[in-house]
């Protein structure tokens, strides 16, 4: 894992605006180390905090980011840093992209503007960049486990010192989470362990109303049962001074002190864990934050401190619509004038569409935060939509038409662009919240009551599903779609959030079918194959957009190809939209002998469609005829498309030298532009001109054996 | 999904058995169908419950079965099957081993002792047996997912019916969880969305104070604290009123209704979520469990009912012991004096081999529930015992050398043999419960601080550490070692519990080594390799004895298989014990001559030890010369060894068709011994012949060209 260094690949431009930002923050500018914090004023944090959300606004003025969180944490992440240090003491962002603050504070203000671009600083915390960074956290719920394996570990370290006659300084770990993390399962696994250790950690739970979307469940509604008391921790002190005055009820309830610290006010939950609950406090009201987490160095056991914050704090428009200002793009943060603008331009434009086409549904407002795949409403015709597009058109078409249908979101409802099917179909839509494993065993228990659940997931966050899917649906065979968004690269949020696992993970499974579409139309034909099915299916696609591709009609059916073009001399076998487009170029151009690297050749392209099953009677034809085949996917080379290919090639008892596989290599890729991590690993043209050439050059071996 | 029909089966000795059950049991042989329960007087319910108690003994004195946890939820299965119809009511068991009495009940009993046998009944809920299981459930925690969306489902289909004219009867939805599930992330989550959703539900919390183990953590100490509640139940009624009198107070404090409903006796963790706490009550009172269950029919939101059983019951030393008893064999139950024995005489025999074998430690009782893998205390020598048994002495080893080495378990302290190093080793010894995901997370926070974790767990249970294997290791790259106990088939615990996914899961993970020790030797040596890295590596070994393979030393390397025995004529190449031992004697008599169906041939066998990095320079030489190979492996043959050894040949332009891959094919292999599932998938002698002589045909093929 190698960090490339933003601070060179920005050169002077980058010298330039530092100088000018040096003027406008000149707290910020002039921070050496997050140790200088506790040198500082309240006055000097206070304005510190102010330059902070200066610098996040420009920030987003400038690209797409996460945003709303991060101006709700200034003060949380000022306050962290004046009170621990983090040098030492351990800090774990859970989720991760509310970390902008933290890396303003600790020496990367220079950097900032390089974040989430190849070679910049990564949008989640990284510790190639920093020592301050302990963990690439992306995923939600990891990190009340990991901080309290970092205390327990520091602890043990600690103990070892001691008895080499050294007194080791304390450290102290803190996890931040945020309260749409905080319904996730680990947590509660990590709760559970951590009260009954009674191990030393600070959990802080980050309140603010909001998981990316607006929250669910009843943890939920339990904590704004908590922000209702009145006074928050004061009246904690009243009611028991008031009934300590009733001596008669005290007495009886021997109990009653402990019901009064845990249940009266709040904070029972994490009581009955094994946590002391300290909470909840405003979480921008620096002094009293710093009050508290002072408190904790004292603590013996396991602490919760619920801190209540605003996201978007400090930007009017973020404040009223968190949501929308989750993550930002410069267009949103610059004008919202003009996007209003846009929007009545689209709906005009919207009602042409329903005129052409009288399937199109739910245009919902896409919630791409990566500009390389960004689909400006504005601009966006019908003839080419992001494959979330066509994913939400196919999922409400099915709806209409078929009302045991439901769709299950995992705290994603925007980014699958669901609004329209939430608001017209509220009975069977669900949103479970950042519970990956539990939408699976709720869409397990929709099917096996005759629903036909539709499970719509980004690829990596249904890696948290891994054993649901193999308990609960292949084990019990049960008909539930799996909607496998944000599939393959997904751009600047780098490799936490790239999907490049999930033909390796589903291909063992038995009962499951796997399905690339290659464009807009295959999409369609693949929710309705699903459908269709009395087993599960997953649905994979990547973040881009697509067309329909256009070529003579060939029917979707299960474990069928689809030549798009035959070839004499070789094929492209491409498993998936974007870099099938790539490949039927290059096709083009390596026909008319245009393409460099690589001689005039007839070679043909096949849309996979099936990973399984596998077509294998039409995707292994040129290894029958010792021709060229490359095989292309957007997945882990290990386990993926071209090992099914092999596999199956193996089966057939042929020779398979002629095979070259494309795909990623054993190794992560970090963030970039989606064009740049395809590039990285030779999934361009020009990997598929290299492939080919060597597919060629084997099979002429062969021929010459 | 078929049941092979046990009842054909077993035939006469059946018919006899049943016969003479009949007499004995005449309430449980006569029923035919859980209905009947409803016209039962609560006297016949009790003499029914006496009758499944002395079935389970029966059983327990003819086989290995789950038993502690069937004694304990005899009147509880029988309440719900009195109360709810679970031809339409939806009834899910979470573990599912205590799905023993509901089995009996509901119409299995002739086939009852055929339990866990190949084609006999399954020891978990199986669809196929039966429309009163839902879903074979062997890993916890999905159960109030699964009964969620049941509920929901039904609720959402009763509507269409209504829609339709026809007014549906209401569906109960019951999930029953151990208290040992219930510390799983994935209820914690359901929960969550349950209380928001208010989608009314039941859930059981069989609360027996253990999980397979003694429970850990916040949560159990919380349960703990309910049960101490005076009374149970009354005190709710009695605290309440006693506080009416008190109007001053009662005035003041306005929310002090909930906080005694919720907080002064018990059950706010619930009520907090969103649910309906009721209880705890006594478990073995069947009057009083039916009067609850009745009432939940009434409710209008979710429930929990918190019952409280005793492992055990009715079984003095499975009461004194439930630990010992979870599950048994025939030997434990019926001569509990003999065992005692056999103990004295394997004490005196162990202090012999201590004063043979220096470095033996922990001789840990097995805790197999197999027969076909049962290691006997009294016949076992040190030459063969399970790899479990040479994991943990490797694990004991390693902490006594390095005290930056800590072993973290899962519920499973007594299936991995490890009592002794948490006896020996308590400060650097975890068992974090039924919560594999944080069991990861944990120890990624230990390997940051500097600690060395081992993760001993299961192979099938680490599915449920999918992506923080993914997220919290690999991603990091952080030094943790995963011992995966149970790779490849189980025997009798069947699908859910088999461990053949993990090659194909943990290949495709970067930074990842991959581990599969062919004896006892290379367990040793694995450990010590894994331990050694600066990254993560997983040593995966099956259930089954090992003993040290006898051969010259080669030295256990990086990426480096060790050919056992070299071949002229063609190799085995085989991934992990077991599976070895078989291929090295075949080999022996292909030599000889003497196997049947293939010719006298010079095969060699290689011990691949790697999967990743895999030694291709060795595993490969054979196709290097057209030589047949046929690669063995314990695991699906999508994406595991077989497939990584034709990536490596792909990659290196070999023509692969002498290759012969021998694994698991795409289905779900039944319960049975471990040897009848290696034979169901050609993973033995017979298998091995027809692989080789496939192969060897392959190659004259490629050689004739």
């Amino acid at each position: 894992m190698k960090f490339d260094g933003a601070r060179e690949s920005f050169g002077s431009r980058d010298r330039i605006e530092t100088a000018n930002a040096a003027m406008a923050l000149p707290i910020l500018s002039g921070l050496e180390s997050p140790k200088d914090l506790k040198s500082m004023s309240s006055d000097e944090l206070t304005r510190l905090a102010e330059e902070i959300r200066v610098a996040l606004r420009n920030l987003s003025e400038k690209k797409s980011v996460h945003f709303a969180s991060n101006m709700g944490v200034v003060e949380l992440a000022i306050a962290l840093h004046a009170v621990f240090d983090f040098s030492k003491d351990r800090l774990v962002w859970d989720v991760g992209h509310q970390c902008y603050p933290h890396k303003l504070l600790t020496g990367r203000f220079s950097q900032f503007e390089t974040i989430r671009e190849r070679g910049g600083l990564s949008g989640f915390p990284n510790p190639a960049e920093s020592e301050y960074d302990l963990f690439k956290t992306g995923h939600a719920g990891c990190s009340v486990g990991s901080a309290l394996g970092l205390a327990r570990g520091d602890a043990l370290m600690s103990d070892f010192e001691r008895e080499e006659g050294t007194e080791p300084e304390e450290r102290y770990s803190v996890a931040v989470v945020g309260d749409g993390s905080f319904s996730s399962g680990p947590i509660f696994e990590a709760l559970n362990h951590a009260g009954g250790l009674q191990q030393k950690t600070l959990v802080v739970l980050n309140d603010n109303k909001m998981s990316i979307c607006k929250r669910v469940g009843g943890f939920g509604r339990y904590l704004d049962h908590m922000r209702m008391a009145p006074g928050y921790l004061g009246a904690k002190v009243r009611v028991r001074r008031a009934l300590e005055k009733l001596p008669l009820a005290y007495a009886f309830l021997s109990r009653f002190k402990d019901a009064l610290k845990a249940g009266l006010v709040g904070g029972a939950l994490f009581e009955d864990f094994g946590f002391q609950y300290v909470g909840p406090i405003d979480g921008h009201n620096l002094p009293n934050l710093i009050k508290y987490l002072e408190a904790f160095k004292s603590a013996s056991r396991p602490v919760l401190l619920h801190v209540l914050t605003e996201k978007g704090r400090g930007y009017p428009p973020a404040e009223h619509d968190p949501s929308k200002f989750h993550s930002t793009t410069p267009a949103k943060i610059l004008d919202a004038q003009r996007v209003e603008k846009a929007r009545e331009a689209k709906k005009a434009r919207d009602r042409g569409f329903r005129r052409r086409l009288s399937s199109v549904v739910g245009i919902g407002r896409p919630e791409s935060d990566d500009d390389s795949t960004r689909i400006e409403v504005v601009s966006r015709s019908i003839e080419s939509a992001s494959f979330t597009y066509w994913a939400q058109k196919a999922i409400y078409k099915a709806m209409q038409s078929d009302r045991r249908v439901c769709a299950i979101v995992a705290a994603m409802t925007q980014g699958n662009m669901l609004e329209k099917v939430r608001s017209d179909f509220p009975d069977r839509f669900f949103d479970v919240g950042i519970c990956e494993a539990h939408a699976v065993n709720f869409a397990a228990g929709l099917a096996k009551a005759g629903m036909r659940p539709i499970v719509d997931i980004y690829s990596g966050f249904l890696q948290r599903s891994y054993d649901h899917l193999f308990q609960e649906i292949s084990l019990q065979n049960l008909p539930v779609v799996f909607a496998l968004d944000r599939a393959g690269f997904v751009g600047s949020d780098g490799p936490t959030h790239h999907g490049v696992f999930d033909l390796s993970y589903l291909r063992p499974f038995p009962n499951f079918s796997v399905v690339a579409p290659g464009d807009a139309r295959d999409m369609s034909d693949a929710f309705e194959f699903a459908l269709s099915r009395s087993g599960p299916t997953a649905i994979r696609y990547p973040k881009v957009e697509t067309g329909v591709i256009s070529r003579p009609f060939v029917p979707f059916e299960s474990g069928k190809s689809e030549t798009i073009r035959s070839g004499k001399d070789g094929y492209f076998a491409v498993c998936g939209g974007g870099i099938l487009k790539t490949a039927l170029d290059l096709a083009e151009e390596i026909r008319a002998g245009t393409a460099e690297g690589i001689e005039q050749l007839d070679v043909g392209v096949i849309n996979a469609r099936f990973v399984k099953p596998l077509d294998a009677d039409a995707i292994l034809q040129p290894l029958r005829e010792s021709k060229p085949l490359v095989v292309v996917e957007e997945n882990m080379l290990a386990g993926g498309f071209g090992s099914a290919v092999l596999e199956a090639a193996n089966d057939a008892g042929l020779d398979a030298r002629p095979l070259v596989r494309l795909g990623i290599p054993d190794r992560y890729v970090e963030h970039g532009t989606r064009n740049e991590e395809l590039r990285d690993v030779g999934l361009d043209r020009a990997g598929m001109i290299s492939a080919l050439a060597e597919a060629l050059r084997r099979s002429r071996l062969v021929f010459d054996n």
